[in-house]
């Protein structure tokens, strides 16, 4: 079966996936859906106004740390963010640009990269603009699709399933409707499916 | 180096580390410290009045599955409690009386398959004196000692100890000063210790 990816630009854990699905997903034989959206809205109704994170400070200790730990483990360069969460709306909405065209996957690794390992603002058009014109695809025109109404439309309807589907974290992976949530159950959800 | 292993005895994922621990520490040559404490007052300083499972409905959803599926996959039995979470306080104050005499392990594991195989209210004592009997001690003489002025004052600065350690769920796993959170990082805390 399909394993869908869900994650989110801004967030932490999803970085450690993105770096390892496509490898493991091989391996397994489980073809993967990449599912970009955002997590903002669904933390909103909670009442959170930033992450948890940073809600919670002893978490957020506890996370930096674990994700530091976790990088090692995997071999993977992480660079705390000097800013976090940063704003993972414009990534999210190229996202399903590249998703469209094909290259969702690359722009994808090369945007967490960009924020976890290197401490880019991921936020602004200019870092991006640069990852989309190392993809060879034209930056202007993929940042009027990527402004469409019918792209940012996609993206809110795209969030909407993810809630009602029952996914309140990132990454998330649902394998038919079994759920799946955090790095640390990818494994997990590859034997499901697979 | 030594495994402290910290547990709430309402807790769920507290219950699988509970029944793997002793095995895999085992296996690993890593010396294991039982450290029951309370959740709750925690939970309190952060306005939680309940679990968080109960809070956020889709959190809970998302553990019930979770546990369950992660309970098959160590061979543990499961049955989802009819209350939650159970009260924890009696079964911590009885724990520590364990630890003084040699016993804490036995009484632990008793206790959370009693709460999370067969549904039983752990927060009485009936059930409780039940598991004490059958580990061949005197009930009355271990509920006198559990509700004594000391060893309630004892139980509260273990908590404090955790909050002070940087504790904020549970399982927690403390390899010296390095903090592990949750049953799917025993295994890393236990690789850390030896």
């Amino acid at each position: 079966m399909e394993l869908e990816f869900w994650y989110e630009f801004a967030s932490t854990y999803s970085y450690l996936s993105v770096m390892r699905t496509e490898k493991l997903a091989a391996e397994a034989g489980v073809p993967i859906r990449w599912c970009p959206f955002l997590l903002g809205p669904i933390f909103a109704e909670r009442g959170w106004e930033t992450s948890p994170f940073n809600i919670y400070p002893e978490r957020g200790r506890y996370m930096w740390r674990d994700v530091a730990r976790r990088a090692a483990r995997h071999g993977l360069d992480f660079k705390r963010p000097s800013v976090f969460p940063r704003n993972g709306l414009l990534a999210a909405r190229v996202a399903l640009v590249g998703l469209e065209q094909g290259w969702c996957p690359e722009f994808t690794r090369a945007v967490f990269h960009a924020a976890f390992a290197e401490d880019r603002e991921i936020g602004e058009w200019e870092v991006l603009s640069e990852i989309v014109r190392s993809l060879e695809r034209d930056p202007e025109e993929v940042h009027a699709r990527a402004n469409a109404p019918g792209n940012k439309a996609a993206l809110r309807e795209r969030t909407a399933t993810a809630r009602a589907r029952g996914i309140f974290g990132a990454p998330s992976f649902l394998v038919g409707d079994e759920l799946f949530w955090g790095d640390d159950r990818l494994e997990e959800a590859l034997a499901w499916a697979s």
